[in-house]
């Protein structure tokens, strides 16, 4: 979804920036829920624009009909194009 | 939906534009519908011009055919592609 | 669809502009069809280039094979995304 | 669709361009075929760069499983993002 | 799919550029497969650089599950965006 | 996916690039694998920047539970929108 | 998913950006997985900023309810766009 900033007066100074959220989890644990039943926590390392992240010492649930698939995995560049939402400080689905 | 604002009189200066309306909302709550069957209430708290939110004290509804799934979650940043509608001030489905 | 505006002579002066159409709503009531089985009617109080619509008034049908869901809201902010048709000053699927 | 218009001699000049097609249109009856199973007649008074429509006198026709649903409507605002085809001057499915 | 063009040397001389053969085009049959099950031929009066396509002397061709659907058309204005593969001066899916 | 190109010293130079890989295929075969169940064999003429491509001599395979369909075409144009990956050099799936 | 770069500080210099982790695998193996149920393991040549890769000694693992199909290719170019995560120095899914 994309929203126009124009025609309208100096917005509310008082915000935390989406930017600002992400930024300060460098370095700590983030929990990151995907469009679709995938699910992944792990330290955020660096993220750019298109909210693409390094991330490191990562599990990766996948809940299916089958049950949960749990995967550990050292370090990966998740592409930022199917993320739902994410928690700063998340401890993951189990937590 | 783009619409062109190309060879037009000035528009109607009565409007209460998009921005305005969120930009009203930092600090305090809103019920957001996402595309599909998930739904959340939380307080405001920033959002950027794609419209991903900062928002504390959220609470989750997933809707499915095993009935109603809730989830608190202290503060989140949501990815605004997948937002429906937005109700500045709703406090959620159960209300 | 997008469509080129390059190389050709002067557009037919006597168009009615999809903005407005739009435009011309504002206050009044909007009957909007979105891709899917939901539509909505409201008054248009403001709208923005992506056609994010600030809507008062408002009532949502959901026609599904559960029969139709009909929910009251007073204001929204509507994603323009999904969007399929509108119908300025229509009522709604009953009238 | 996009195709590079880079490093090319003039174009074939003898074309019929799109945009010209559209344009003669307006104030005439034109058969829309929408991507999916729906389908409108209308007369077109006006479009903007995303082939958004402004219609008059529309017919919608909806084909299902359930048979088909004809719907009049006095004037209307298509999205364009959804358009098959056009045919200029088209009765709609029955003709 | 984009490719980046930066960084490398002037690119192979004797190429047949895409635009090129949809230029050359103008005039004659084409024979176009669009994404799904829709097959279309006519003569091809015009394009722009999204690919939308005026054509003349139209058949299209829809396979389903029920059969072969065969429709003719005098003049449409096709939407590039569907579009998965041309053969220029192909006479259709019998030939 | 993108990938921000900013913020970063020189990239490795010893790098193929995309775009020379597919450069040094024009007047070579190339096995072309589709999103999906399509796959091409052809020559390839020519390409731009939205990797449509002009292809010779070309074999379509497509994979379905009724078996394998292959259709021979003499020349076409291929949107580039839905190539999942190419073999330059490659015969197809029977080799 | 995008996220505005605007009315912020200086972003935390002590980060690992995306393109300085895929740039140093080049040279190395890396383990991709795509949108779906398709994984690639190969040594990374290239890559641009659409994330195009250029991929030596390949190895595709496609996984559906027949089992899993192995296929070896000796150089690809893989369309970036349903890249979902990468695993750099990644040996598999059998590992």
């Amino acid at each position: 979804m994309q929203i126009s900033m124009a025609s309208s007066g100096p917005q509310n100074p008082s915000q935390i920036m989406p930017l600002e959220l992400v930024d300060k989890c460098i370095g700590s644990k983030i929990h990151i829920k995907m469009k679709g039943d995938k699910e992944l926590v792990g330290t955020l390392l660096g993220f750019d624009p298109y909210v693409n992240m390094v991330l490191e010492d990562v599990v990766v649930y996948e809940i299916s009909s089958q049950g949960k698939k749990v995967t550990r995995l050292e370090q990966i560049l998740l592409n930022g194009n199917n993320i739902a939402l994410m928690i700063p400080g998340g401890e993951g689905p189990d937590n």
